[in-house]
């Protein structure tokens, strides 16, 4: 365990309250009264204290009775408003917030907060909330070293040298993700490297103080664990989930764990992926692999959350039968109804693996019986890995608005997680985390905006990206109507230029290998992976209709005849469904070879438009974060170019067709 | 230092004296004499006691005096044998090896024992050997952590975790490369990236032993430095090699050196390459870095290799003027005269990196009045890694014979290493370690080939190819002409074959980034390393003659003539030099394209073959190393069809013009 150290030295994004707000709502802040006590309770004191004196250096005062006080929180019984939920009702002398439990008191406060924070005015100020998600997790790749997988703004907080590391900034992390709603997180990496003593005794006393700390911010501690675990720690000749060895392991293990951490969440499962061992060594099932483990956490209440990212990343690049963008659909689909009501499937947003652009895995609506979690990434793998800006909130919008069909109604990807679509209380929204010790926790000032952002819409999933945007630049940097239009306006187009300058239209892929940064069209293209763009002298894309691998009967029929049909599949899909002719004419009027050259060419443009509106913020925003932002937006220009040349190029040189304007291609 | 431990259990190459002999020369071992004594003589006794004791369970008697010995030994003046020529020679009763040093004797019986080792007559045998080169080296990539870079046998028997290991296996390592006449190696890596310490007094005194062992084998000790040392050691703010200060320190830093390790050859640097620190910092020229290291060192008699892969290794992409062949000549050509008698460059043998086929480098006979050494690899970096057989005699002995045209006669590289050209003595043959801590020295047991056939060529380069590789199957293996014949037939094609599915025509870099193992056409395509091939829909290839980057005209005349010309640059080097379309048609009469097609299977075909005709060997040679070589040959097979179809599919591809046969390409 180490305290604080120099690399601890930190900023604390949107709760740094740094922006300037009107001093209307300081008399609220002068007094405040509850009708609960507890550890909840102590937090939440801290944080009207900090932000009363921060925003106004005024000491809030904890009132012995309800008379007097400012603030009043309520904790009562309302069916309505359920474990997380809050009201909050305004007069002109009082705020009253209520709920049922502390923890909606908490999410109330943070709320009424941020609004203060964000200068929305508290006249008639009347609001409920409820999360629309029950389960709105973050997953941290952090080894027990301290590197962290795919991991852009420095090394774990949460592990160094084989150690858990417990210190304020623990703390401070739990802070940030409850202030956004978040109510659950897994701490160490999917792929269990480094980390199979995690549920041995020597770490089970800090993971109860791990899990002890973030329950008193409403967060719920999860462990990723080896399927093979029984194998590693128990030496057990098997990890088979039938096989009574291995279950009685389980069971003791699973005992002893929740004796020393009883409000352990539960285990987060990778099994049978990318080389990790799992059920199918054993000719088992997932099902067979998650209900074991499922029935040795249930007298604990705890969960089983199985990711669904299972493919053969041993593909020969010359079979083209096979089809990764299949095998989730064709592993889980069969299994439907099979999996215990504490299990729960985690499925990647589209059916590859967290690309610029990809269609919507057909898992949803493929599954009816079966408790859902969507996993998006925040942390930028494929979008910049932070030294890009890419606002992913949009990308994460248009998931959750798509339509599966697979009802006559709510039948939308955040109706299926959210429970409505079949009545389901195990489901929710889960995203990869993109912090780590940076000064600013993110490495790129604006990837903020990502964590935040996915928090708020996991709770509401009617947000707008616009809203989303405002807010998180209102909280963390000014109310200045000039710096929310300037950092708007480059957050809600920054995806989109990103993708103007990636991979075109879908097909994904096109970067160096194994770091993932930076482009190489063929990077991935005789590899094991299964991400193919078989790009040839006449076209490029892959036929995933009936005439080809058939991905996309894997859809319901509105959704299959949109996109198997070349007219009918938009255009930002095309290269993923279909293989195009380079002179094949798109929706939008231009060739598909005219559309690499122009969108890579506006890609840049767009970018190096990012770094002008930028620098009109100088001097009416933090300096340091200024420039800190300025640096990484300069390089990206440069990357942008890179980008555009090489893909550009690469096609240009299969082709052999002319730009039309005649730009320069290499 | 570290004693003997499991992970050093080891055969002895060509020393395990495996080989079944002849039982006349038997009578030779029975008593032997000499008119000297020392350490070297003691090596001589061990060497002569381990060959009758192997070969016949005899023990070799030391002679008191001359009469009654088999062998006689003597040291004597011969001015016409120099310092490690000998003379021995054979009667009924007695073998005389003569000498003027007590190395040329060592040298004379490990002739002697091979010789009679391979079955060699000693009727009428009177010979005479002078080395041709005089200087003969090997340079380890070898890390002070124990990793080797581009080491493809295991780890370093010279390093572990940041020490020196001394032990049984180093004195074996110099009587194997001594038995081929070797003298002189560097045992750290020419990037000195954890060794600086190995000039401090931390170090010295294990250099000093190491020196000694080396020594008593004829071999001179080299370590690589660093330029930044004055800076990392020596905490200064400059290694300008004109600043007083620097010089000074690196006066006082050799007189502590050598009062520690009074024999060591000197030191081997590479400066402004790769990142590495150099002169060019301090806009100073090699010359002047190297003649200030060359300053200090004369008086104790040492010698500063400095190397010539020196170039821009952060080239645009785009940039198509620049051409990365140049540079080498560009930089050192203008400075030919400017350095000291002790200072020798060291000089690739091609312009590039080690391709499996390129040009020779101009810097033979561009430069005529500067000491020189030809550099080659016989680790496999970019030939196979050691998991494929490549035997590399061929390559190296078709780079002793070019001429460069520099003088009338006695102008091929081998003249001009030797001394013979411009009359030098500081000059020679180096070549780049290819052995670790592996059981068998190098991973690929005829790998060991290289090792020993590099010796043998640097010894006398007018061996054939096909004499060394007939010389190594005997001494390693054995005498059978059944096991001479098959093995001789695949390491005598593999060189060719292994060309044949990699880059085509001499092109090179169609590697995977990084590690350099396995196809990945563009893999240097769009980066910054200078290694571009330009391939587009109607051809490929670089145009390098004066209509181009004007590399060809670095020549003398009549190289320039061929190579610049289209029809008169040999195939195997055309798209070296030119760009060439698809469909040119090749001196063989194939189309370029046709020529990558079949070349690429025949690459698959000549391995599948291999693998039969090793086949045949199996109770003929020892059983553990018939079985290890089997298994490289078979996943040698697998790996040649992944670059047969990578790169065919690329063409295939980016041409799409079928194959005359139509055969499956992907």
């Amino acid at each position: 365990m180490e305290i604080n150290s120099k690399e601890n030295i930190y900023e604390l994004a949107w709760l740094e309250y740094r922006n300037n707000i009107s001093y209307a709502e300081k008399r609220y802040f002068s007094a405040f009264w509850a009708n609960f006590r507890g550890d909840v309770y102590n937090n939440i004191k801290k944080e009207l204290g900090i932000f009363s004196s921060k925003k106004w250096e005024q000491n809030i005062k904890e009132n012995e009775n309800h008379t007097g006080a400012t603030i009043i929180l309520i904790v009562e019984k309302d069916n309505a408003l359920g474990d997380e939920g809050f009201e909050i009702e305004v007069t002109d002398k009082k705020i009253r917030i209520k709920a049922e439990k502390p923890v909606g008191v908490l999410y109330g406060v943070f709320h009424l907060l941020r609004d203060i924070n964000c200068n929305v005015s508290l006249k008639r100020y009347n609001i409920r909330r409820i999360p629309e998600n029950p389960l709105r997790m973050i997953n941290h790749w952090d080894n027990m070293s301290g590197e962290i997988e795919r991991g852009y703004a420095g090394k774990s907080f949460f592990f160094k040298n084989g150690e858990i590391v417990i210190n304020e900034r623990t703390t401070d992390y739990a802070r940030l993700i409850s202030s956004v709603g978040i109510n659950a997180v897994t701490i160490n990496n999917v792929n269990v490297y480094d980390a199979h003593e995690l549920i041995t005794d020597k770490h089970l006393g800090e993971l109860k103080k791990l899990s002890e700390i973030f329950r008193n911010y409403g967060i719920k501690l999860f462990i990723s664990i080896s399927f093979a675990a029984p194998i590693i720690l128990g030496k057990l000749d098997s990890a088979d989930p039938l096989e009574p060895l291995v279950k009685s392991w389980w069971h003791e293990r699973c005992k002893l764990i929740y004796s020393i951490v009883p409000e352990l969440g539960g285990f987060l499962v990778k099994a049978d992926s990318e080389g990790r061992p799992g059920p199918f060594t054993y000719n088992r099932t997932h099902a067979d692999g998650a209900n074991m483990l499922a029935d040795c956490l249930k007298v604990f209440n705890g969960k089983i959350i199985w990711r669904c990212f299972v493919y053969n990343c041993q593909q020969d690049w010359r079979d083209k039968i096979t089809d990764r963008a299949r095998s989730g659909y064709d592993n889980f689909k069969p299994l439907d109804g099979e999996f215990r009501e504490n299990v729960i499937l985690q499925i990647k947003n589209g059916p590859m693996d967290f690309q610029v652009r990809e269609p919507v895995s057909p898992l949803f609506g493929g599954l009816e019986k079966t408790n859902q979690l969507l996993e998006v990434q925040i942390t930028q793998e494929y979008t910049g890995q932070q030294k890009h800006v890419c606002y992913l909130i949009p990308m994460f919008k248009e998931i959750l608005d798509f339509n599966t069909y697979c009802r006559k109604d709510n039948s939308k990807v955040s109706d299926i997680i959210s429970g409505r679509t079949h009545d389901r209380k195990n489901c929710g929204m889960v995203a990869v985390s993109n912090t780590g010790n940076d000064q600013n926790w993110t490495g790129h000032d604006l990837a903020g905006a990502n964590l935040y952002g996915f928090g708020r819409l996991a709770w509401d999933t009617t947000l707008s990206s616009e809203e989303i945007a405002e807010e998180w630049i209102k909280q963390t940097l000014s109310n200045s109507k000039k710096v929310v239009k300037v950092i708007s306006s480059i957050l809600l187009k920054s995806w989109v230029s990103y993708e103007k300058y990636n991979a075109p239209l879908g097909i994904g892929w096109m970067v160096n290998p194994n770091h993932h940064f930076g482009p190489n069209v063929d990077g991935y293209e005789y590899d094991r992976w299964g991400t193919y763009h078989r790009a040839d002298h006449i076209g490029i894309g892959v036929d995933r209709t009936e005439t080809g691998t058939g991905f996309t009967l894997q859809y319901h029929k509105k959704n299959q005849d949109v996109f198997s049909n070349i007219n009918s599949c938009p255009d930002k899909l095309k290269l993923f469904f279909h293989r195009v002719d380079y002179n094949f004419i798109l929706d939008s009027g231009k060739t598909l070879i005219q559309h690499i050259y122009d969108s890579h060419f506006e890609g840049v443009e767009d970018v190096e438009e990012f770094v002008k509106e930028w620098s009109e913020l100088e001097g009416f925003i933090d300096d340091k974060l200024y420039k800190r932002v300025k640096d990484r937006l300069v390089f990206q220009v440069s990357h942008a170019m890179e980008w555009r040349d090489v893909i550009n190029s690469y096609f240009y040189r299969k082709s052999l067709i002319l730009d039309d304007k005649l730009r320069v291609i290499y």
